[in-house]
């Protein structure tokens, strides 16, 4: 099929799964003027009611409730021009349900997801032609219902699937990020940007998860250090099996700019004391079934893999936090 | 050095170490009428007020405190025919302090500690002919100061540390257990049962305090009981290499039994939790490095040593509770 590969100048634009990453992202270009639509789930209520509030390092700001397009439902959504999906990966299996209401046919879809396979299961539903990726580089978390806090960073790197069929849309989306305020670069190998957040994601989010530890008691001693630096080794190994290759002193500079982070709680280890499901698939398992692919030795994260599940598997039979120890007193 | 190797039909029993394990056994023995003295640490003021209470799921007993020998330090206890060490394995580096000023030419030494090398530790310091080990089935915690809670179990396997140099040592103090309401079993091979408490400990302990979940969510669900076998099966190759065969079908009774222990927070579980030091080296480190030097290939076992490992160094390294969430609110 022949589509146009540049959007519209103004283009309507839809936010599919708006936690803390969708929603932070869709209230700053919603600030700046754009035309952006929300599907909200466990916050419609109170967005509808008092609007979103962002806190953020770069300055706190507030939407009114009149200035937020908030859906319950993707079928009362208008067909948009751009479709941006922050769902969590555990969530893909409703790809076809939240995503296909919206679709004209031009619309694109980024994702700004985490991990590894996304834009791979989008473009089987929707079309290859359609799909860019984003990747986030930031310290984000839920607030209260409807506010979001942004703690640090907020670069996002943006590009087309399709590696080998370049278009316009990168630099535009790159262009519309840029004049709301959030840094952001076009890239041209999504791939290579994915492995690389990759190697900070694997260690902090699924130690963080599995040990329950924040990231600065991770490499608080010798031993930590040590067991991210391998998990670090295995992932750029892995990530050169497809071509990738990381900056030298990279695993050094990720682990000091880790400590300027303080004790931050990665998504995962949020997750799992909120007893939700850990984004496992996305983050771990696609990683390693892809270094397995490449007959790439990678134990330590063949382990924490299977550490993960064993938190995951209890986090989702108990239904209740598994960092409450079970005999501790019931709060007064 | 030509040494009896019986003990004295009433012997004065030395107990360092009198956390849960050596409180709960030294009171069964003093209630019987044994000649026990206790070394005490943090309960010391307590049991002296109060005496020691047991809260056990063979019937509650206590002991006044008139009735309990309790000592602040080993200098002031007198030399003992049988000194029984139940001290945790992170301060075997004090056996010297704590346990010389015990001995006579003959007194024996009993470790009840768990894991692999603390015969060997004692026998380099006291000569191999004095140490016996003992393996406790049990699941014990500690109350509030003076009080023990004893939860389930409680058999005890004791044998000598020199296979080869059997004695009457063992039966003797099967039976002074036994009448005191102990379960406990004389047995030809130490080394054998030490491995086969390992086959629990190592994923229960391990995992539980990895993850910080207890025993019954680490075995809720498939990849946790996949991962508690893997566990299990890499203990048992290293235990074979040592020429200690396990029974047929062990692995699925010990899973099954754990079953009927409900939401059991191990030892290691527990002192994550209050940020004490991990009994790692005992329970992980040394049988690993045992495997190691037999050239047992033992993945699951290197990663999860690995990974307590930076749980044990957030812990010292923090100084407070490593499952506090660092964004927790004070307590009011």
């Amino acid at each position: 099929m022949d589509r146009p590969r540049a959007l519209p100048q103004r283009p309507i634009i839809g936010i599919i799964g708006a936690g803390a990453v969708g929603g932070y992202y869709g209230a700053r270009l919603a600030r700046h003027g754009h035309d952006v639509h929300f599907l909200l789930r466990s916050d419609y209520q109170a967005v509808r009611e008092h609007g979103l509030t962002i806190k953020s390092c770069d300055g706190d700001f507030h939407l009114p409730a009149g200035a937020v397009r908030a859906y319950r439902r993707p079928t009362d959504m208008p067909k948009a021009d751009l479709v941006i999906t922050a769902l969590k990966t555990t969530s893909n299996d409703h790809f076809p349900e939240l995503i296909a209401p919206l679709l004209h046919d031009n619309t694109a879809i980024l994702t700004l997801q985490n991990g590894l396979g996304n834009e791979d299961r989008l473009a089987e539903l929707f079309g290859r032609e359609r799909i860019l990726g984003g990747i986030a580089f930031v310290c984000i978390n839920r607030g209260e219902a409807g506010s979001i806090h942004h703690l640090s960073h907020g670069l996002i790197r943006v590009g087309e699937f399709d590696a080998e069929a370049p278009s316009q849309r990168p630099r535009q989306i790159a262009r519309w990020f840029g004049a709301s305020g959030v840094k952001c670069e076009a890239v041209t190998d999504l791939l290579a940007v994915r492995w690389q957040k990759l190697v900070w994601n694997i260690p902090f989010n699924g130690l963080g998860a599995a040990l329950d530890l924040t990231t600065d008691k991770l490499i608080a001693s010798p031993a930590g250090v040590a067991q991210v630096t391998r998990l670090m080794q295995e992932v750029i190994a892995a990530a050169a099996a497809e071509w990738v290759r990381m900056p030298p002193g990279m695993i050094d500079k990720q682990i000091e700019s880790t400590r300027s982070m303080g004790a931050y709680r990665t998504s995962m280890q949020i997750d799992r004391q909120q007893a939700r499901p850990l984004e496992l698939e996305a983050i771990l398992g696609e990683p390693l079934r892809r270094a397995q692919s490449h007959g790439v030795e990678t134990p330590a994260l063949e382990a924490l893999y299977a550490m993960c599940r064993v938190v995951d598997g209890a986090i989702l039979r108990a239904g209740v936090s598994a960092s409450m120890p079970a005999s501790a007193p019931a709060p007064p």
